[in-house]
């Protein structure tokens, strides 16, 4: 019976509970218990199912309830189903925000906490295998949990790993995107007391925890794949039914934007698969819809999530996207929730973020910044010329006045399906930190890939996804190089560690930063500099790309107000007085505040 | 006296006239005319200017009347001023759209009509020298008059010169973009009387006329540059009267838009000159903005315009620009004016169309569609590859979903700053016929430049201005190839020709593509079809990249509804029936209706 529990207490008083069981569709269903209704039961396709409707009014009190069975052959069966007391009011489940900085990690490639879980022979896939990449590596749950001190430490506010539910396949589990239990921790990652822990640890740091969860897809070894509850729970079920070919998506994600798309590229779009051992979830389902909002919310719930990153936003239907998360941000006024959608086109960015009039109100109130990733990229690779270099990223930011809400929008050197940002750099270290810091001052929330802080790279062969998510050194017991301990790092590796640190940690209390007015100025001479200002702060990052010391002229900045001003530099510590002119003397990134630090 | 003459019955009342004259500035004005009342008279810095607001009311009625000027001294003078009648109802002003196709000619070198005008002694440039590319040529106004049979043939409806209007320059004077007197023909085109001429002779035939104006600047050697009325009458005008160095303009259009740009950038941008010799005038001086919008509105009136091309659209004021705009669209409800973003991103092209929700009301109905020029030439070079080649073109007209009004969007190969559609396209005369097909097909309003039609080129010095505006053969007594005649063209320039007459005649028609409901299907196999369709009429335009013959499945096309319906090839007249497949012999564009012309 899923959910497996439910609480009391929340504005939607509907709950829908799936029910699996022999025959169990002939069933006639009791409830006793105040404050619980049962609305309706609803028989499926399938005899093995009922979708229970229930309202939990004001009145119902925390506690069990017992859901009766009867067969019409005369047997009965019953249940005990828990209503819980919620464990804090719905406002307090704060989001991650522009005052945050995300540490993003894939779990199986993190650090392997506990070696005991790293095999589970009831499982499909039971091998480990450190010399294939797109086998397990055994990192877990645990290995987080071990390590949040190095994240906290680093500067990080917010854990994002990638899910961490059961993908019960027979290979590349790893990745955790083909779920195939939405209520079930993935053994080899821990337990549900685990996850729990970790997401306790987490909040006790004052830190957030970012679910990372799916509604476009499921595992095929999902166990409802082989008794499917609905003839349309699944796209193109009946193809996959009859064992033929099914249909895949054709990935033209415009058609979700497109005045002018074909019918028949849209239906392609949104419901066929991306692989055929992903079947692709049927939300126009009611069913099927509802299970996947309660599951939502479930986790939240019962985690105290501080946020959800939804992968692959625009395949399911986005009506029913639009649903989720509208309810979700209605039961929790205060979260946030970022919806992947791979596009460098401002146009589809700013699409999907709520409150903009386009006729469709997404109420996601996160969307992606690959736009940015990309241009601050091709800036500091390109020549400096009229219109390349440095000018292409002041374009790019200029970009956001068609942003409801920039500074909700995340922004990121690279993530775990693009190529890492130090190899996209060509192992420029100085371009690496130019690259992140301007990031980190940007009115955005910035997320970074574990293992950036060591300059971890895929330049053997670029974007390959198994060696983009290398592990992290020090995560396993044999590891000769401990990152999280800094043993056996080279110069550049620390050096780049202690930017991050340095950053990240100003960046934690910078009210500048975190909700500033933002100002630039036009890249002139090879200099580009982007000022955030709060009332008593302003912080000033300068992107230099003169080989030679080369002497700025204050004088165009007036407007910022510094004049005669001390500015300490973030990273190298150096006061400057902000005069007629200040000296750059290298190639790179100047951080500097007017809060000063002794 | 400017403007020279008015007309009553407009909505605005107010009229104000600049007076120039020896210390007119001292002068006491009276006039005494039923319905018309000096409302007030303005001194300016300088003493040789007056300007004297005049109501118009309803009562006045058209007529001649005197405006005395009596100076302290007592000496006065009088001037015969003239109201006259308005030629036809503001609502018949009809401005070019989405029905239209336009020919945009650089006057100085289309056709030379009238050769005893070519060199006008009194001006400063003296010279006409064919063989250099930036001195003037000698085309004038007459020479387009004498080829609207030709241009009325090849199947354009609306005629777009470039200025026309004096440019008493020392150099360079041949484009007309740096106007020495708003309200006069430069001789070297013609008169006012054979402007007018141009006017009717193309509204006779139902085509239309469009005015070039520039808001941003004057010519140096303008008349009032050596007594400027005001001291803020043009942009840095104390460095201008100083001989000292002006600013030139940073050419951050960005700046209109970004939230962030610095102020000093802004006013760099809008404020900032183009180059030494083209003053940037100072719409924030109410005198100077009721000045252009008056003239504006006087070549309406004078030329019964159907339409205005605004030059350098950002770089005006924007709050003047919206007022300009705000000015004549009120008086003219159904006319359009077409502003010039020179920008491939479409969030600046939407953001410049009027009723899009973003703070700011432009007034302007339409733009230009710099990106969808510059994508359709990289999809038709670009390899075919999943996210290159066609797809370019399919995505970027998804992009469509975010204009308010696409359709009223101008596009175009190229124009007179851009090197020729068939150099940029390598000299390859199937994707000229693909690029410049599809636009014609697309919901826009198309402008091609003259010559394109016999695939005039630069590909001896890409991107050259004189060159790009090579002179057009035939439109010179002396010249051996006539492409008006057809004479002496090579067997690809009369294809091309055959191949735009045929398409802008078809198009002249077809309600569906000037108002028809757009479709198109992402791209697949190398094919793209986009179609069109109205009540009766469906146009359907396939750009196929196959080398081989291809077969297309018709199958997936099944929402338009041709299935056993008969299509016309628009160029080649040949009928086929849609079935199954269609078989695409060649590499290339093909331009079906189901409107069979026999």
């Amino acid at each position: 019976m899923e959910p497996p529990n439910w609480w009391t207490g929340f504005k939607n008083q509907d709950l829908e509970l799936l029910v699996y069981g022999k025959d169990i569709g002939k069933a006639e269903v009791r409830v006793n218990y105040p404050g619980v209704e049962l609305v309706k039961s609803h028989k499926a396709d399938s005899p093995n199912y009922l979708f229970l409707d229930l309202n939990i009014s004001e009145e119902a009190k925390p506690g069990n309830f017992t859901i009766s069975f009867k067969m019409p052959e005369g047997a009965s069966e019953s249940y005990e189903y828990e209503l819980k007391k919620r464990e804090k009011p719905a406002d307090e489940y704060v989001g991650f925000n522009s005052s945050d900085a995300i540490y993003l990690i894939t779990p199986d490639r993190f650090a392997n906490g506990d070696p005991s879980n790293d095999i589970d022979k009831s499982l499909n896939e039971t091998t480990i295998d450190q010399e294939d990449d797109y086998a397990r590596h055994g990192g877990d749950i645990r290995g987080i949990i071990e390590h949040l001190d190095y994240i906290d430490e680093i500067g990080f506010t917010a854990i994002w790993p990638s899910p961490l539910l059961i993908n019960d396949m027979k290979s590349g589990s790893y990745h955790g995107y083909a779920m195939t239990d939405f209520y079930k921790v993935d053994p080899r990652f821990g337990s549900l007391s685990e996850y729990r822990e970790l997401a306790n640890s987490v909040r006790e740091r004052g830190m957030k925890l970012i679910m990372d969860q799916v509604e476009n897809h499921c595992g095929i070894e999902h166990w409802w794949m082989d008794d499917l509850p609905f003839n349309d729970w699944i796209n193109y079920q009946e193809l996959y039914e009859n064992g033929e070919q099914v249909v895949y998506s054709n990935h033209r994600r415009t058609t979700n934007q497109d005045h002018y798309a074909a019918k028949v590229d849209k239906k392609q779009m949104s419901d066929g698969w991306f692989v055929d051992s992903m079947p692709d979830l049927n939300q126009r389902n009611p069913f099927m819809a509802n299970y996947l909002i309660q599951n939502s919310i479930w986790w939240i719930e019962t985690l105290g999530l501080g946020g959800i990153r939804q992968d692959t936003y625009p395949y399911p239907d986005k009506d029913f996207m639009s649903d989720w998360a509208g309810a979700i941000m209605t039961e929790y006024p205060n979260f946030n929730i970022v919806g992947e959608e791979w596009s460098n086109n401002p146009l589809l960015i700013r699409y999907w973020q709520e409150g903009v009039e386009n006729g469709y109100d997404s109420n996601l109130p996160s969307t992606m910044d690959f736009a940015m990733q990309a241009t601050i990229v091709k800036g500091l690779k390109n020549e400096e010329t009229w219109g390349t270099g440095l000018v292409e990223i002041y374009d790019g930011l200029a970009n956001d006045f068609s942003y409801e809400n920039p500074e909700s929008i995340l922004v990121f050197p690279d993530n775990h399906d693009m190529s890492r940002i130090f190899t996209q750099l060509g192992e420029d270290l100085t371009k690496t930190k130019m690259d992140i810091g301007f990031m980190l001052a940007m009115p955005r929330i910035p997320q970074i890939y574990y293992g950036t802080e060591i300059l971890m790279n895929d330049t053997a062969n670029p974007g390959d996804h198994g060696l983009i998510r290398t592990n992290f050194p020090g995560g396993w017991e044999a590891d000769e190089v401990n990152a999280f301990k800094g043993q056996g790092l080279s110069a550049d590796q620390k050096d780049m560690q202690d930017f991050l640190k340095k950053i990240l940690n100003y960046r934690k209390n910078s009210l500048a930063i975190h909700e500033g007015k933002t100002t630039h100025f036009a890249p002139q001479d090879k200099t580009y500099l982007l000022s955030r200002n709060s009332e008593d702060e302003t912080v000033v990052v300068i992107l230099n790309k003169n080989e030679e010391p080369y002497k700025l002229s204050l004088d165009r900045f007036e407007e910022l107000g510094l004049k005669g001003k001390k500015l300490q530099n973030v990273i190298s510590g150096e006061i400057i007085s902000w005069e007629q002119t200040l000296v750059l003397p290298e190639y790179g990134i100047y951080f500097l505040t007017t809060k000063i630090k002794n």
